[in-house]
C-alpha cells in the first residue's frame, strides 16, 4: 500500500477493499478519486475515512486494513428531532412500552477505539485528534480496550478545556468522556442501555445522565417535565432511545440550548450555517405552542430570543468598529507539551486558523490558551464599517 | 419568426438578435435551450426576457421586433444597501456635493411602457402582468407614453389592493403608481432626478416623496433622522441618488421595515429564504450599533425582534394545529372581469397556488378576494404535528 495521498493508492489495495465492501473497484476507485473516501495523514495514514455517505456506511466512517482483511468503525449515526413530543414519540417508537430517556450533553463528539493497538480519539468526521486522543488516554479505563478490542465507545468530550465546544456548565474542571453508546466494529450494533450501563459502571468510565424507562403513553409529558428542568441549567436536552436499541433514537431540546446555539451563531454570523439559525428558531415556535404558553411565558421566549440573536450580534459589530480582531477563545490542557503542537498542525491541515498562547504549567500538566480567528465575519464586519455595501 | 416555446425559434431569428446584441448565434442559441432567453406566452409571445443577468443586461430585461430591428427595456438595477451610513455614503458619492434622498417605498416594481402601440406593465422578472397592466391603463396619463414612446417610466405599485405586497400604510384607498425612475428604451439611460421631477409633474404622475438634496458632508446624519421619521409609520426607508444619476443609487431601510420583512418570512418560515431572513436580521445589529443605541432603546429592539420572529411562527403553528390551511389574503380591484380571469391564469402559469373568490362590484368596478395557498410552510408545519421528524 502507498503512502501520501490518495493519488498513489495501488489496483491491489483498490481491489482488496472492493471485495471487502461488496462494491465494483470502478466504483472504489471513483471514490478516492472524488476524495469521498480519504486517506488520514502522517502517522494515521493507514486509516480511511467516507467524507461522504456511501450506501448507508455513515459519513464520518474509518477503515484500516488489519491482518489480511479490513476493520471498520461506523460513523455517528445521525439522531433525528422531534420537533413536538406528542404525537412524535408515540408514533416512532409505537411498537414499545417504554423508551430510555438520556440527557444529551453539549460537547464534542468522539469515538474511541483500540486501532491496531492504539487507542485512537476519532472526530464525527473520521479524523484521529491528537488533543482528544492524548486525553482518552490520560482519562479512559485503558483495559477496557484490551478486554473488548472489538468494541466502541461512542461518547461526548465535555467540559472548559474542550478547544471545540467549551462549556463551564457541567462543573466539569478540566475535560471528561461522557459515554453513551457502545457499538460493535465492523456492524455498528449497539449494545442494550442496561448492558452498555452496566459494562461502563465495571469500568468506571462516566455516562451520561440517565432519566430511566418511561412508559411510552406519559413520555412527552414526563420529557415536557425533565427539559424545563434541563433548561433552567442551560443543559441541552434529551436522547430517547428504544432500551433494546433497536428502533433509531429520537433528540429533543431546551429553549435554553436553542438560544445558547444562537447566541454563538450570531457571534460568528458571517460563518454561522442560515439552516443552523433558522431551525433553532424555528424550534422555539413549535415549543411554545405544544406546550401552549401563556402571554407571560411567550414575552419571556420572545424576548430571550431577540437578545440572543442581538446581544452577540452587536458585541461583534462593535468589536470589529473598535478595530480589534474577532476571535473565540478556547483552552487544552495537555499532559506532554507535544500533544499541543500535533494539535496546532492538526488544526492547520484542518483549515482552522488558531493561535496558540505559550504553555503554562498547572498541576503535572500544561494549560494552553487558543484564539481561534473567525476570519469570515471579522472581513465582512470591518469591510461594511468602511462602506463595503452588502 | 415561429410561435410557441423557445425550441421554434428560428435560424433567421437568431441571427438577427445575435446581430444586434453583439453577441455570436452560438450563444443566442444556447441562451434560448437554457431558457435563459425566455419568450412571453399568449398574447404576449413577442415579448422575450432575460431570465438571467448576461453580460451586464439585468435580468428582467425584455425584448421584441420592432420594424427590422430590436426595442429593449432594461431591467431594474439592482441598488445596493449601505449597512451603515457613514462612512458608505460619503465614499460611494465622494465626486458629489449633494445627494437627492427619496421615499423607497414598499409595493411591487413594475416597468411601464409603450410597446408596439400597447402601455404594458411588465414585471421585475420581466412578465407582463395583466392585473398591472390593466391598473395602469386606468390610473395613468397615458398621453405621457404617445408623447415619449422612447422613455419607460419605473415605479412602484402600491396599496391594498396590490395582491403581491398589500399595504395600508399609506393611506391609498385602493392602488397607485408611484414613479421613481424614468429611462430610455435601449440604453436604459436614466433621467437627471429634477428632470423626471419636472416631466411627472407635467403628466400629473404620482411620484415617490423627495427629501430634497442634502449635503454629502451631513448627510448619514440627517437620513438617520428621516428613517427614524419614516419608522414610525412602518415606511421602508430611503433611496439615495446622484441627482445627475451618473453614479448608481444606494437604498438603507428602518427597523420596523426589518421587522415587517421579518414578520412576513416568519409566517412562511418554510418558503422564505434563508439568506432573507438572515440579512434583514444583520441589518438590525448594525444600526443599533452605528446609531449608539443606550441600553432602553437596545432593549426594546431586542424585543421587537423577537416578537417580529415568534409571533407569526406562533400563529402559523397554532392555525395548522387547528386544523386550518395558511394563506395569505389579497385582494385586486378590476375593472373588466376578464383582468381577473386573465391575472388567475397567469399566476396559476407562474406556479402560485391561489384562489379566486367571486368578484363583488364597488363602484365600477370589481373587487376580487385572493387566498394564495402558502404550500410548503403548511405541508411542513402539518407533517410536524403528526409526528414527522425535522
Amino acid at each position: 500500500m502507498n503512502k501520501g495521498e490518495n493519488g498513489e493508492i495501488s489496483p491491489d489495495f483498490v481491489a482488496q477493499l472492493a471485495g471487502f465492501l461488496g462494491f465494483d473497484e470502478g466504483r472504489v476507485q471513483h471514490l478516492f478519486e472524488k476524495n469521498y473516501l480519504a486517506r488520514n495523514w502522517e502517522k494515521h495514514d493507514y486509516l480511511f475515512r467516507f467524507d461522504k455517505e456511501v450506501s448507508r456506511i455513515e459519513r464520518g466512517t474509518v477503515l484500516y486494513e488489519k491482518g489480511d482483511t479490513f476493520e471498520v468503525i461506523m460513523g455517528f449515526p445521525k439522531i433525528r428531532r422531534a420537533m413536538v413530543l406528542d404525537p412524535t414519540i408515540k408514533k416512532h417508537f409505537s411498537r414499545l412500552e417504554k423508551v430510555a430517556v438520556e440527557e444529551k450533553m453539549n460537547g464534542y463528539n468522539v469515538r474511541v477505539a483500540n486501532v491496531k493497538g492504539n487507542i485512537l480519539a476519532i472526530t464525527r468526521s473520521g479524523y484521529v485528534c491528537p488533543y482528544t486522543t492524548e486525553r482518552a488516554n490520560v482519562k479512559l479505563n485503558l483495559k477496557f480496550f484490551d478486554d473488548f478490542p472489538e468494541l466502541v465507545l461512542y461518547g461526548e468530550m465535555v467540559g472548559p478545556d474542550n478547544p471545540y465546544v467549551p462549556k463551564e456548565i457541567y462543573g466539569i474542571e478540566s475535560v471528561e468522556f461522557y459515554i453513551f453508546d457502545i457499538r460493535e466494529k465492523n456492524t455498528g450494533k449497539p449494545l442494550p442501555t442496561s448492558k452498555r450501563r452496566e459494562m461502563m459502571e465495571k469500568y468506571g468510565f462516566l455516562q451520561v445522565r440517565a432519566f430511566g424507562e418511561i412508559p411510552l403513553e406519559t413520555a412527552p409529558e414526563e420529557i415536557a417535565d425533565i427539559i424545563r428542568e434541563l433548561g433552567k441549567t442551560e443543559h441541552e436536552g434529551v436522547v430517547i432511545k428504544d432500551p433494546d436499541m433497536v428502533l433509531p433514537p429520537l433528540k429533543y431540546t431546551s429553549s435554553q440550548s436553542n438560544c445558547s446555539d444562537l447566541r454563538h451563531a450570531f457571534r460568528f454570523y458571517n460563518e454561522a450555517g442560515r439552516d443552523y439559525m433558522l431551525s433553532r428558531i424555528v424550534r422555539e415556535g413549535f415549543q411554545t405552542v405544544e406546550w401552549d404558553e401563556d402571554e407571560t411565558d411567550f414575552e419571556k421566549r420572545c424576548i430571550q430570543l431577540g437578545e440572543s440573536i442581538l446581544n452577540p450580534l452587536r458585541d461583534s459589530i462593535r468589536i470589529v468598529k473598535n478595530g480589534q480582531r474577532l476571535y473565540e477563545e478556547v483552552r487544552i490542557r495537555v499532559k506532554d507539551p507535544k500533544t499541543a503542537t500535533e494539535f496546532e498542525n492538526y488544526l492547520k491541515r484542518l483549515g482552522v486558523d488558531a493561535i496558540f498562547e505559550t504553555p503554562q504549567p498547572i498541576g503535572n500538566e500544561y494549560m494552553i490558551n487558543i484564539k481561534k480567528v473567525n476570519k469570515s465575519t471579522n472581513d465582512k464586519t470591518q469591510a461594511i464599517w468602511e462602506g463595503e455595501l452588502w
